[in-house]
């Protein structure tokens, strides 16, 4: 196992800003690996050795690898929203939030995050599932509440919001192909064609 | 492991109509074995056992597990290509035969295969990711030849179209999702909808 030093989550602060509880260096590292082997291939021991707690540390404050697992992917998901909020709460209009949003997200693309939820699912209980969908469902709907706002504003035309939510982030899995960043340049100028299209698409005129 | 009869690709005729051949059948099964349970994990005894051809018949007609992979993934890519084209070229419009195609698409999602192929590369030679890779470009290189059609007759704004090609493709990435065809109904009527965004969006007016 190459051993790279685990990206920072979007809205994460730093390491060396503040001081991370043991519990969340589990989280972040337990995300990381997950991400880059799969569900099944990571054990709490690889886990725990990649960020020095030992396996009981790790047992005292998870009950079981499925519930880390849990834990794991919701507080990525719940980043994503903080994030999306972040972005979209402050930003002038519409398009330039969203442009933000886009610049962020394509730099961390989530297209491996389905197939590892799939992967691990038949190993989780189905309220862990069920809290997992709606962390991630949870981002969807800080996108269509403003997606609705500027419907209301009809600078949107009527649309299903959630429909647009969904179609947006499936637009953010362009940063998982092959060499995006170099034919798009970089993530900000992929960012703004991507949200042009999806905005002109979307627009009431 | 769950012994699921293999899903027929699109464009492939269904094996009752046609006598496939060994090749074709070791190739189709290793295609939806290794999209099922990933590169690493499926042996070339796996494959054969699921269609019933012996380890050396396979070794006749493949020199190696990356060169089947490379088949395996090129005759995939050629196959949705075939549809792209054969949809795109009989269709009375653009949209009618975007909409077919993302029908067939959406029913299809290939999120997991560059997961799939990026687990792989480790194992591949140099030109053997380049051919699967320059197999999966002419399937975009089929859709902007179109969309640059579009754009000539001024129905589409002047855009790079591998830049439109990859965003379709990309949509398409939709019929991914959880319960998509529950909360869409179908993927026809996902597909309308998903169409209509993305050609508004690249409308000239």
């Amino acid at each position: 196992m190459p051993d790279k030093s685990p990206k920072r989550l979007p809205g994460r602060p730093k390491q060396a800003d503040t001081q991370i509880s043991v519990q969340q260096t589990i989280i972040l590292t337990a995300s990381k690996l997950f991400k880059e082997y799969g569900y099944e291939t990571v054990t709490l021991q690889q886990i725990g050795k990649r960020c020095n707690v030992s396996k009981p540390t790790i047992y005292y404050h998870f009950a079981s690898k499925p519930e880390l697992f849990k834990v794991a992917m919701i507080t990525m998901f719940q980043n994503v929203r903080r994030v999306t909020s972040d972005f979209l709460d402050h930003a002038e209009h519409l398009e330039d939030g969203l442009i933000r949003l886009a610049e962020a997200r394509l730099a961390n693309p989530h297209a491996e995050v389905e197939t590892m939820i799939r992967e691990a699912e038949p190993f989780l209980e189905k309220n862990q599932i069920q809290e997992i969908r709606e962390a991630e469902a949870r981002i969807h709907e800080v996108l269509a509440t403003h997606f609705q706002l500027a419907m209301d504003q009809q600078t949107l035309r009527e649309d299903d919001p959630m429909f647009l939510a969904e179609t947006f982030s499936t637009l953010m899995l362009m940063g998982n192909r092959e060499n995006t960043t170099q034919k798009y340049e970089s993530n900000l100028a992929l960012g703004q064609r991507l949200v042009g299209i999806f905005l002109r698409g979307a627009k009431s005129t």
